[in-house]
């Protein structure tokens, strides 16, 4: 049994790895959204037109917690906290959660050796450059070779990712792990242009399929996260 | 003379007040891009897709300094270099300006009431919320109904717009200006989607008259801004 999710969960990742977009729902009763991803090492100028056309979202880079944690980085929520002055107290309120609020937003990138960073080519290059340092391990490089503010947002997973948190971020990098992929993805939450919301699962699925895009679920994660616990 | 440029500014900015959208070159030499703009609160869901579609790049919601003032915020920038103390390092290098980098980007921003942020719809919702908030001129009640980090990315013009800094922030506020608009304004770059770059003048002004939008350049807000001030 968990040979057989293992197998299917590989095979949907190996489209990752050949730089082909894939589609990913969380949960029934959850935030019922489906993102569109490619992987981080694999993206290119047209990966983020497609990413922005065709998902239309904000498109963000997502690390995990460790790679967060090398680069310097922490959420903008602990940040916030962190700070201790009477005069951060607007910032504090306006970073103050509501239910259920627990963003895993940390900060903005660009590349330095951007013009703007707008552009589909520009955050393709924040992004592959990103994709070279941690694939290189020279996470202490960061801030030379990047700047923020720029245009490319970047969320930093749960420690311990699905264990903690079963959110988007968490899925979308636990599917990389599962493939043994660098803990750098980009995705993009796909919109439905008729409607101006999310786009409701069997819209995306059918999309997908006319497309033959791979369309995995959060519970088939799930599912293969249990079976691998039950056998561990 | 500074008569027919007002006159034609304004008409233009009644496109802006209507709920149209326009098109707005800077300058030959500078940026050279071309950025899609709407008035705050004439944004609605479609604008939203339509900035997404039509421009491409992440769209911002921008407002001048006495407002953004007013909300309790500061740019990124200035936030940063204001924090002291030694664990702030990092995050003090990766802000740490190159060459002619002077963003203006302050902060992300949802609507509380949201229940992500990220739609057309949602997005839509924050912008118009803003706009009601700064038109009644309640900005104390920021923090108590905006949350951040967010998925609106917000820019604060500099003081005293194209007097200090002749960017397409200061741009796109002083068109406003000169029409009597309140000081919020929601863009996107214009990107080119066959070569993944800033789309090129003469393409994004036949793309402009091919669907009756108004192509306005930084060359006449500054003609404008000059005979203006030789009145004086």
């Amino acid at each position: 049994m968990i040979g057989n999710i293992a197998h299917k969960l590989k095979r949907d990742v190996d489209d990752l790895r050949d730089g082909k977009p894939l589609r990913l729902y969380d949960f029934d009763g959850r935030e019922e959204e489906t993102d569109l991803i490619y992987y981080g090492p694999k993206v290119n100028a047209r990966s983020v037109a497609h990413l922005r056309a065709w998902a239309g979202a904000p498109l963000s880079v997502y690390v995990d917690n460790e790679t967060g944690t090398a680069l310097g980085l922490s959420t903008f929520l602990d940040f916030v906290k962190g700070l201790q002055d009477a005069k951060y107290e607007r910032i504090k309120s306006l970073a103050a959660p509501a239910g259920g609020f627990d963003p895993r937003f940390a900060v903005t990138l660009d590349h330095r050796s951007n013009r703007t960073g707008c552009s589909h080519r520009e955050t393709a290059n924040t992004i592959a450059m990103l994709s070279d340092l941690i694939s290189a391990g020279r996470h202490a490089d960061f801030e030379g070779e990047f700047r923020s503010p720029g245009h490319v947002p970047l969320i930093m997973a749960a420690k311990g990712l699905l264990r903690t948190r079963r959110g988007h971020t968490e899925l979308i990098l636990r599917i990389g792990q599962i493939g043994g992929l660098l803990p750098i993805m980009v995705a993009s939450e796909v919109l439905d242009a008729y409607t101006c919301d999310s786009m409701r699962k069997d819209r995306a699925m059918a999309y997908a399929e006319d497309h033959g895009i791979v369309y995995l679920s959060g519970e088939e994660i799930s599912a293969y996260q249990d079976l691998e616990a039950a056998v561990a």
